[in-house]
């Protein structure tokens, strides 16, 4: 019934005008977004049915959330109101070289981070569906969320669904050694993973060359299709982005772009949707570069999704024209 | 070495801009506030010394909170800065009749809700201090908070301070049992007591006439001064208030004010403040009548504390003259 | 498949900072609306599923109005996007007494004039709909809209939908005569109608009294349910609503509210919705004062939805208390 | 060749967002206002042919205020821009009931207060001119700019120009005593006079009833049309507006009118300019009504002068219909 | 009596803020440009008196753009007001590398699309003027458009103008080959042209070296001054320009300039005007440094036309000194 | 008491939305600064005790600014309120390459113009103080200002403070040859000088390579440490910052670091903060290194504070990791 279905958090991301900092502001822009849901928020917006799954406080503040998640284009069928709980909240300032941005992460004790098996209909979800997506930070959520997401992958795979997983580790949630072994159990059930050097390194202690290193995962876990994504950082406002896959023991590389960076937080994952994207309407390479091209246009616009059309990207798929259109 | 020392939580408050609700808010006003430093930052206002007693999270929220008491005049040095935890939070909107405001609160393990016996060096703090002052929200935060309350309100009478207690009951916390049970601890050290009829009804079964009822605090708990304070609401954006006090067997009474409301929140503790300052610099009388001003123009300023001056108090007392002053 | 489905035009509005006019604005805020989807949006607050049909430009201004569409939780799936069309749009300002807002309404040649009959496919969108809605606008937007109007209110009729019709005039579009001709067509197919003593008069020169006016509707055009609402505007600032119902040959009356008014438009809009919730959760009499609670709550509101839940309308019911709760 | 030339100064405005105080500002919107200007800019919106003449800093703050003069409809064509001059600023702020505004002015030294007499050719401004006005805070500003201004008044009157004044006075620049001497040598120069019961006790010590104050004028000034205004401040959200005249021994009234507060600045001059219009096209009678339409409308709408058209005042005086126009 | 007088439309243009998308956007911010309102308001802002001749709504909107145009210093006396008509938007948001601006055009049926030959009373505006400017987009508005276009040039040239054209080509408007049929019969009676590459080989086939392109103008047209400018655009959010110039059968150039790109809206028409200023005041090469620098600068300012000044334009001809001045 | 003490004047700065010119701004964001002030403000965010001693007006604009200074953690309680003085304010709007911003001082007259010997009671500020600080443009803003600024060194010096001098000049203020005399004055009671390139060449005339022109302020006025601050402008949005110093006859070089420019107001004074903190915690070369850090950092911020921690500063010195840290 969906071609994505996603289960994680929704925050909400409150940010001071940008180059102001957290402790001099009078106000903050709010944001909504999560890795999970950016994937498959910006699937969405290129015209893909995805569904979110989640639950969150049965407040306004959840209610802005819901009405966010429906606005991207993702059915909020399936999101679940909990009285009484607490919205997850990142505060983030934008910074400028050589400055480092803010996060403050206060998602402890979130209605998302309560969910656990046996919460949501899998059958009802899933049946139908040909991608079951999910990502590092939901198990490191809480101890119920890790073996939520382990019955999500396995419901996903035995209905048939494509799983898809974004090794994204998170420092405020939990140490290395912790996310490993929660990990292991999950990659097992894990088609298609999204991966980069930093994670591999510091959680799987993984240090081997690029073309090794995304053998690493197919052998240990089994996965199909392994995903190395590379961002170069040369100043806070400038950077650049490539990608390459493991798959069928063949490695497939992707064309390498450059862009200004106005908003960092979700490029990531607008990478993972966009080579989601390519991938189900061509193969591996077209998935690679329309990440890349969906992750540089992510790069250039405030937000946590990119607000974008199919017919942007495979404009900048033919090269970037930088020339006003009118 | 202060005229008051109050302790107590500081929330951030995170506001629509005026009549947005929350659920379709794009951006969110940061004030702070919290009813115990409302009290400390008005009285500085006046040109009182005060000091705020609180422990913070030891990152840019915490800082900012920091930075804003100061700038109230509030002597930020007995803050204690914890590193790891969380900042509370109200998200509020502002409403028009017959719509009521929404409160979020979001304060569950806050850093103030870990402060605990022994905390701080009450000695150094209080010595010479005149007026110590908290409320009834405090002992509500947690147990530790409770029995801090209760070393507070002890540690401030063995050196001579007045002690100064506004029975705030707020039921997102506790119930009325629960409340009643600590307040019964905590009233038995108090001097000066500011209540109203809701909270002596819902929380101690006070259903009385208002001069029987002030007395019923007297004789229970045996502070010196209980003053009762009357808000009226004919609508959301127009009110009155008005206050009166027992004191040494007699009652006296207040002149009541009328006003328009720009921002209701904090206004109870303006009226407080303002009691004390009228107190000290004059009588009961003074007290009841500055506490109604204060009050007054609170409501007519954006923020939860009052941005005024003694002359602008002392000229709303002589009677108000709304013709521009140019 | 839906519990209210409603054909018509959204537009965007962009307003000025409140009290600010248009001719000297910097800044306009971006609102979306429109009386046919106001209708169905507010359902969708309150919990019901509704759908909106309509055309919009196949460009990021049309795309911005679906995606607010989907935030009220509205079902977009039915609306179709034109390439170089162009999006409707109305210019308001805030007014206050004794002065009126401007209204400057471009909408000529919209996407949505471009509506119709064969359009859409109702069958599929209609079938198991309780409730088809439509308006006074429509029709009046061009000749091909009124004709598809005629065809949704005889399709609905046809799959046994109760249709529910809003007789808005307005000058802007075409003459009392005019509006007339089609709105005689349009009412026999018509189920629920409301109605007010300005548009009688004007268009239908109905002047009798209240009870007499309602029935006029019900022998002239069989309408099944004739509610006529009262707006009191005894300033910018302040007003009052009520209305009544002719069912049965009984008239039904409904409670007054009063309100401050913050944003005025949609308010009529939201007096529908409320009915018509009110209507199928309970009967006529609930239906108006439900639609009165709603349309009071809806001037408190910026934006032309309000942004409201059950228990907040139903707390109104049962009479405003106007204290903070926290 | 223009209707009105007025002689004066012009101010930034800055005030922060409504309701916050200049204290707790972090934002300022920059409005440009003066009496003398307000009273130009106004007739300039009803059509009529208008200068203002005065000294401006040679800087951007000089260039801005020039921009805003032109976009009033006002010509700017005689201004001066003065290098290493400064810009008179007022900062204030919006008070509700029942605190009232701030007003600090800065405009001490001000580039307009160097106007001397000899500065400006008024053979080529005034020839052709119908009204030549200023006010009583010119002659406040400086020495040399009360001489200018009798040589204004002079220079007009020699050429068949009709003189008008308002008898404005400001506590921040001079005594009362002081004004009156300037007054005194200032108004034997003048034909229409508007003045009010304040400072007509103040500064003349005029405390005479309505009637015999406007005579007082007549007869020791000479004026002959003395116009008296009077503002009724119920609250400072609320107003009523009424106005008077004597002309050739007779005594007219205008019809009072009610009105919200949104901005309160710059209103009587809304007045002048009103009572001027109508007086020009039409009679005294008129001119009270459409000043005090006028006056009203100024005061519904942010800034100092008044963003209205002629059909507008005309609705107004046709009786308030408060009803959207759509 | 005008140094320059231009034909042609001003436009509304809506932007969210930086980096928004309009998708996503709650708020534009309002900006009046078009191309030839641009050139007469650059001149006027240094020191030129000129006019702009166009129909716009007589409506606050129209109002609105009447307004900036006289803040631009550009006189607005020969604008014409049409009850009932609409005015032309443009929205667009800003990008950065590699995503493009969005631009949608919203101006078929404009008030100014109305002009028609005989509109106009040329005789009045044209005599005693200097320079008399269109641009390539004015015969797109609509067939009426271009005919008044040949005869304002017809009516310039006859009364001694020198007359100045911008071969803007807009694809929104029409297509290369219907655009040159209609410039062919302007160009005729063109003596100074504007051009570049783009321009040249999509509607007229030119695509030789720069040397050659320019002598095509001369040689099929007449034009006595050709102008080619060059933009490079090596990112969004940086850029270079150059120009040159043919006359007389020599080629002249330009210095190339460097520059950030904050809003690019406008910057060639600033180029033009620079141009023009700098060939009045000196000769055609200081007009082409000119212009360069007056384009460089109105990269760096939001809106479409430099808020700049003779002495800053000069000190950037001197070479940029980019210390801070205080 | 103090580790740092600073004399001298804070000034409102008023700037436009960043890239929006003064001329046409219609808000200004609010900023408080001035060189002494940001001195003691940024070594008070590093944890060190400071005091700003100076005159503010006695009104809401001074209460203002001593709500800002205490907020930045700097004491407020010598500050001296004058009845009836006047704010400084200088009005800055922000550029981009080749572009250069707007700064129009008005100081004039200000509160702390006012200053002179007598006003302050060095004794209670001053002993038990390690440094004070002042600069070169305290003397130029008045003759009793520059008197005041020598009778504050000499009595820091009588006390055993360290003097610490940075030698700015001003052109608005006064000439080089005016300022020279007074530095002359000054120099000899300093211990610790921060000077560049420009100010040496253009006051003193200096013009020696570095090494020798850091030895003549030491053998002409016997300064113990002369930094000398050199700043790179490749482009008004990308800058680089080295340091030097001489000691002891020994130069001590820092190492360069690269920036984007945010908001260029105040990094020269941060550098200075930085290399006191850096000398008191460590020696000269962490000085050079600190101060350059905390100037790169400052260059990213808005404002004229730099709003940083200790340990972001040391995550600098340690090489700039530009991820996100989550």
């Amino acid at each position: 019934m969906y071609d994505l279905v996603s289960l994680g958090e929704i925050l909400l991301r409150l940010s001071p005008p940008r180059f102001q900092r957290l402790r001099q502001a009078s106000q903050f822009d709010i944001w909504t977004g999560g890795a999970q849901l950016n994937v498959a928020a910006n699937l969405a917006r290129l015209g893909k049915r995805t569904a979110f799954v989640s639950k969150l406080p049965d407040n306004e503040l959840g209610w802005l959330a819901r009405d966010r998640i429906a606005a991207y284009g993702v059915d909020p069928a399936h999101l679940q109101f909990v009285p009484g709980a607490r919205m997850g909240v990142v505060y983030v300032d934008f910074s400028a070289t050589p400055r480092v941005s803010t996060s403050i992460f206060d998602r402890q004790d979130s209605a998302a981070s309560t969910i656990q098996p046996g919460d949501f209909r899998w059958d009802e979800i899933l049946t139908g569906t040909r991608l079951a997506h999910t990502d590092g930070i939901v198990p490191g959520l809480s101890a119920s969320c890790a073996d939520a997401a382990l019955e999500f992958l396995r419901a996903a795979r035995a209905r048939g669904c494509t799983t898809t997983f974004d090794v994204n580790y998170r420092e405020h949630l939990w140490t290395p050694d912790r996310a490993r072994a929660r990990f292991v159990q999950l990659l097992e059930h894990v088609d298609i993973l999204a991966t980069n050097r930093n994670v591999s390194e510091q959680v799987f202690g993984f240090g081997d060359r690029d073309e090794d290193l995304v053998k690493r995962y197919r052998d240990e876990f089994g996965c199909k299709i392994v995903c190395l994504t590379h961002r170069e950082i040369p100043s806070v406002l400038h950077g650049a982005w490539n990608s390459m896959a493991l798959y069928d023991n063949k490695i497939i590389r992707g064309r390498r772009l450059e862009f200004d960076v106005i908003d960092r937080f979700g490029t990531g994952d607008a990478w993972f949707a966009g080579f989601l994207y390519g991938y189900l309407e061509g193969d591996i390479e077209h998935g690679l570069n329309f990440g890349n091209a969906l992750c540089a246009l992510a790069h250039t616009i405030e937000g946590d999704v990119v607000q974008t059309s199919i017919s942007e990207v495979q404009g900048l798929l033919r090269g970037a024209d930088l020339r006003i259109k009118r």
